[in-house]
């Protein structure tokens, strides 16, 4: 009786990402009214065992442990890749050639060479890159405040991810933590959100200097990437990611300080934001600490009533719930993949900066 | 292949708890490993239209508006009725009858008069009450404190639940503030969480003093519910519910003080508990604001990983999950009818003393 | 060459409030353009020797271990009384009678009997009660939103006084903590001042239920004092002080709820107000988080340029300020011993309700 | 009948810090128990009506427009320095020359060069800087807990010190906002204070990249300072001054993360010290949130008990307090123009480093 299209899905990946993921295919219908149904077709990994219990677990139909072998499938439409970094491009440009719609997890790739093949790729068909952040109903309604003026001319911009990741011993042994499969360490893992939501929040990065840092002998990747940079619209950023930040769990903040206003947002508290108007009479100006859980706030109504908080999964339903919706209306989707390749750019240019230690400039 | 046992669901119910319950039958098997298999069988409700709509946006298989028709269907395993409260009796008793196993959102009924009857009637069956904060994992965590010892004798108990729906004129217009089909307001609707929670981590209640208070001319209705109290472990308890608690979104909030250490918790904040270790040095004492995302935490190795939050239907999902396994394993669930009856109790006790103006004992 | 009216100051009290009392003395001069030099004659109290320490300390002239004898000294002007509370009535009649400025550290009296008589013996003189919580700059800018009607129709005060004293051996064996000194425990010592700032914050207290707590056998005083109230505003009131409160230091807080907006304060973070205004839109508002430090904010602009902020002692700076001026232009000033009188009653009818357990009406 | 020595004070400036240090000097034997009477003997400034005022308002027992002639007094035994930038050096270094005692406000100078003559001036005399956010007991407890080994190898420094002060017109036309009279901007105003706190609490400052910015045109110094450093025990260090931190009154902020905890300090909540120690169980780990009014803190024995506040103008008497101690026992006092002249030399890198745009090592 439905007249959604169905859209059958292929996942790669069976670690965290792709439980995350999982999720989304799940409860996307269950929230947003999209216009297709999502049939989760089959699951691909390398851990056969392990990936019978996700299968079941998360409702797909098939596993598969030959990402090839899921290209050429008449019955897949859809092929979302939450594999280590070094696999992307070549899975995605695969998928893309072979039709797909195609989804990636974030960084886009290894560097800006791999990620404008992948642009090149996917050209005229559907694509996206799972830069969640953009979603979380605080920080879009952050991107509202902005659009509306309510931020004014921009001063500052100031993102810091910190976590202390790198104290933990097990965690500290994964794929994250090598060169060959991840790239680079914190930059890639965490700064690249914070450039993706820079970009989207405050426009365009002129130039940067930056430093990378290994605290731990030995290791091939950064363990903390800071950064200093101008951006077009004439404010100053910095930034800093790290996963020795002590104390800090999952720390992904901003602030954002202009003529008009200024807000502040820390994913710890991913429900609030707080908003400070330069407007309200100075004995009565004060951050406001919003909970963002509507009413009159991005998202907030597909999920629960105004005060019942949701969680980081959310995140990834309603960045897939867009990303159906551009699909259907034939809209361009953001973040896609020339979002990831601007990321891509920001970071190529972190490293080369900080191993010449100079300003570098970032074309546009 | 699967050896789960199959369940079939019937949900009575289509509101804001219709879906957070259907959100529960559909996600607990994604984060836990349960015994069974829920299959959502059938949604009942009153607005035919409506109803459609969400069985097909939660995967209900049909939909049904006499909800006695489900109590006679074989192939309706367990029944969970999310009504307003005046229905609670009826429907309960007689699924019960019926074999079925019972859920039942909270308050569990009118008055103890009606609750009595209920837990006779479910008596030897699986049943639960849908006090769904005691699975929070940051509350969860803080009775494990309380259990060992981490807050040794307790000196206070005080808990609060202030939203500000009474200034919402929509809001305030539903079955929720009228006697007849909610039997009381901030009593049966806030105030009766904050005692679920108190007799679970603080134990019984053995005399209380009450006010009840309408700020609305013509409201039959509290509007707001204050009580001190005596716990049984010689604390004392202050309480304290309102529809009017201006500037407060969803607080549910408690904090106990004891002679090991303290422990606050505010339900704006769910993945946070403030916690105070009387044994650390002076010097170095203070609130630590702990983020309750795991390691070590109570059901966030279901979830995700340390630090990244969940939102408010998680508490239903854990619910369940914990249901599933005590009637798996044939042990007493809780919050079951029979607590219910306790919260019914003391609300009832409730009502006397605010009517009589005096304190009142309560049985044990 | 100044044309300062000289007043010759008489302290009886060398503990905690002696030295609280000397310094503002010492700068009351410093930060406001008062209109007289205050001359700090001599300091009083038993213990010789640390007196002549706390006098060289504080800049006293002489030193008096009789306070009989500042009776009649006509080279004493005013005399302040920061004495343990069963002194306070006998010295206060003395020194009115005698014709002098008499202040008086709070509670003013053990009873409202005593309380009473001293009214009278101050009748037509300058009297002063040191609640000196009103002039914070935060809690005076509270009184001023709510005068401008910034909280509109009050819902609900909330009132907590929380230490932690009772749990250090060293502080539980001071004249504090026993009937014959102190007259009552929490109630006189903490809840005295959530009285005060409610009855001048929120109005009249028509009605009130209480409970008194006390956690260690022996002690003869109230280790905790909780009541409900009914303001004639037709607000709700609820109070709780504890010398068990784990966990704080000095959290004297209220909260106030009303139909245009809702205010919190703690002394923890003295400088700061917590304030809710209904009239922003929705999805912009939340609790404005202000630095009470100016510009625009209550006695502000006499201590540091905005943003720099404030301690303790200047609460009994502004205090006497205040004083001082109000006496010299003739005007009544509040906090005074029909203040402090009234605050008596509502201890007295606290005391009457919990002994009773029942709900005691307060006369006006 | 005293035995302390009496040092006559003379003050050159009348602004701010002249409020502020005239009460350091009034209020310092109150709270500390010197060897030393302070008479209050000189106030010296340019605008003598407004200097009568201050005189009589603060003590002092004379005034004086010319402050050459303070240096020739045989009755001045310490010249306190407050005034804008460009007159410290001379007029710090005629003092010297004359033998007296000498304090200068922060920034000492307004170049290395400048600097250098000043120490050389008064090597030998006790001198000090007034870098007075070292004695906010929170700073001075952090650096006790970093002393303690409580922090452990340091990964991260990150400093912040964010007012909008630019945003207030009237406030962005004093002669902080101009080259000629305050050398710098931000840097000297605000980093200036960062880079004391980082060089006491985290050691030297090996190399560092800078950016300077000015948001308003035509004006001559920065607005806003931000760097990246390396620091000599391997941290990574991030700074960022700016007047133009929209939403922040005066949040002079620190954080520290290191191997074995972290440590969190904002001015705005100057009596507060988070604190995270790795040793904690993971599940019970969070940053503490300590007041710092003892008992066991610094300086606050000195100040009022445990739970009472102190505010920002008790960080000079106890900056006070210490130099006339170490002057008393024949130590060292810092921070002294040496620790002055160490934050020009990076002050001065940081200019450097901004206008090549490049990476400057300093020498140690």
């Amino acid at each position: 009786m439905s007249t959604k299209k169905t859209l059958n899905v292929a996942m790669i990946g069976q670690g965290f990402m792709g439980r995350a993921h999982s999720n989304a295919y799940q409860q996307v219908n269950h929230f947003f009214d999209t216009n297709f149904n999502l049939y989760l077709k089959v699951i691909c990994g390398r851990d056969r065992e392990q990936l019978k219990g996700i299968a079941s677990q998360w409702g797909w139909a098939e596993t598969e442990t030959d990402w090839r072998k899921l290209i050429d499938r008449k019955d897949v439409d859809l092929i979302d890749i939450g594999t280590p970094n070094n696999l992307h491009a070549e899975m995605a440009i695969a998928a893309a050639e072979a039709g797909k719609i195609v989804l990636c997890e974030k960084p886009l790739a290894m560097n800006v060479a791999e990620a404008e093949r992948m642009v090149q790729a996917v050209k005229g068909k559907p694509n996206l890159v799972w830069f969640n952040y953009r979603r979380v109903p605080a920080i879009a309604f952050a991107k509202q405040l902005i659009d509306e003026g309510r931020i004014g001319d921009v001063y500052h911009y100031r993102a810091t991810y910190l976590n202390s990741s790198g104290l933990n011993a097990s965690r500290a042994n994964t794929w994250r933590y090598s060169k060959a499969t991840a790239g680079s360490g914190a930059a890639g893992d965490l700064l690249s959100h914070l450039i993706d939501l820079a970009l989207w929040l405050n426009g365009p990065i002129t130039e940067l200097c930056s430093m990378l840092k290994t605290f731990v002998p030995g290791r091939d990747v950064d363990d903390a990437a800071v950064m200093m940079t101008r951006f077009a619209n004439g404010s100053v950023g910095t930034f800093e990611a790290s996963r020795y930040g002590t104390g800090n769990r999952n720390r992904n903040m901003f602030e954002i300080h202009g003529s008009k206003g200024a807000a502040v947002f820390n994913l710890e508290e991913m429900n609030r934001l707080q908003f400070f108007d330069v407007n309200d009479p100075s004995e009565l100006s004060g951050m406001r600490n919003i909970l963002v859980t509507g009413p009159g706030h991005p998202y907030v109504n597909q999920f629960w009533p105004p005060g019942h908080v949701i969680g980081y999964e959310h995140t990834f339903v309603a960045t897939l719930a867009d990303f159906l919706k551009a699909m259907h209306e034939g809209n361009e989707f953001h973040a896609n993949f020339e979002d990831g390749l601007k990321v891509q750019g920001v970071l190529e240019a972190v490293e080369q900066s900080a191993a010449k230690e100079k300003w570098v400039a970032l074309g546009r």
